[in-house]
């Protein structure tokens, strides 16, 4: 029997989701919970990978068991068995073949920034000194949605097969004192949204014009995008099957 | 020459707002800043005084100077020179005789309660795992603003002359899936906010009903209202002048 977890987490703490030989992820917490209050070794898979010190409001991961579970109590016991900063909002039975990486067909990130230093989003938002021109910003974003190809925003050497995806949402949005920016895609390149805030960062400080956004992206050269904005603002916001 | 410092902080760190023998304070680590930055040294006087591990979102302190000041530099400087979880947002030049603690006409507090895990607002809200009736709280709560004397919800043992003060706001309100306890008045007793919420979450769980915590307000005695609630949820939120 396949089960999905519902669970988030903030990342500070964590060397990102996917299990690390000499460091502690969030995937190894969650397997531990499980396999203790299941009593037995459990895998699991996400619907995304985060990097270090990125955080999950609404994350998937799938996980087989041979026995009847109920789903509320196993919700409890492991919320009181993971540490304070990983919560799993709910369990749910799924189709045995329904998988939390490859069924995906939507991800869906945020990426907070602050224009002034707060003594509370220190972790969960990125700082930026300079003025940022937030209408640019967002003109530059929607052009993500002409495009398919993200190759100028895909970390190098990685080994992936295509560097497509399909962009349904790109846009900066005001949340109280926070400006936060939204992608939605069907699927998301290793570093993808980090190379993206960097980069409309630089449109926002002027060093860089609107144009020239279009062209790193049409360029599908990683080498001439801006540099990754940190991982503490990250968000891995929901997903869709 | 008298200025005021406005400020914020997650309080988790500290051990509250007060200088401690043995222990950081963020009054240690405020006068610390102004002293270094100013160079001479700065002692503060701020409008209320938080316990270990209180937040503020926005607190005024006043400190005198020979020196002219330039304001918008001094926040600058005084931030870069803060831990990160102190945040200083404006100084402003007042009247000579103007006091923080003394000229407050209001201070403004709020104790944000969580009922499930998260895994983000473990150090700022209280996480309480049993079923609250909120609107039975609101009915309990509206009774704070018939009375005047508090002397059920003040730590007792305290130097504090008198009882009494005028409450004129006491609310719980839904903010995203957060229950937040507001609650304005002209001055405040040690424990008062905290004593109150807790008997409010005996309200809400039906250990008590709105005619004994009517009760208990008129008998002006600390011992029989219900136990404080733990600090982490409790945020000064704001003083008026």
């Amino acid at each position: 029997m396949r089960y999905f977890v519902w669970f988030g987490y903030k990342g500070t703490a964590y060397h990102g989701w996917q299990h690390q030989p000499n460091g502690n992820s969030v995937q190894d917490e969650l397997e531990h919970a499980l396999s203790l209050v299941l009593r037995e070794p459990i895998a699991v898979t996400a619907a995304g990978r985060t990097d270090a010190g990125v955080h999950a409001l609404r994350m998937a991961a799938h996980f087989d068991i041979q026995q009847q579970i109920d789903e509320r109590k196993l919700v409890l016991r492991l919320n009181s068995v993971l540490p304070k900063d990983i919560a799993v909002s709910s369990v749910e039975r799924v189709a045995d073949d329904k998988h939390a990486r490859f069924d995906a067909k939507w991800r869906r990130y945020e990426y907070r920034v602050i224009n002034h230093k707060s003594a509370f989003d220190y972790e969960t938002a990125t700082f930026v000194h300079t003025k940022l021109d937030f209408d640019k910003m967002n003109e530059a974003a929607a052009l993500l949605l002409q495009y398919t190809d993200f190759a100028s925003f895909c970390k190098v050497h990685t080994d992936v097969k295509t560097t497509l995806c399909k962009v349904t949402e790109a846009h900066w949005t005001q949340r109280g004192d926070m400006w936060v920016f939204t992608i939605q895609a069907d699927r998301f390149l290793r570093n993808m949204v980090r190379a993206i805030v960097g980069t409309l960062f630089e449109v926002g400080q002027g060093k860089m014009d609107v144009k020239q956004f279009d062209t790193i992206i049409k360029a599908k050269n990683r080498s001439i995008a801006g540099q990754s904005a940190p991982a503490q603002g990250l968000f891995f916001v929901d997903a869709g099957y």
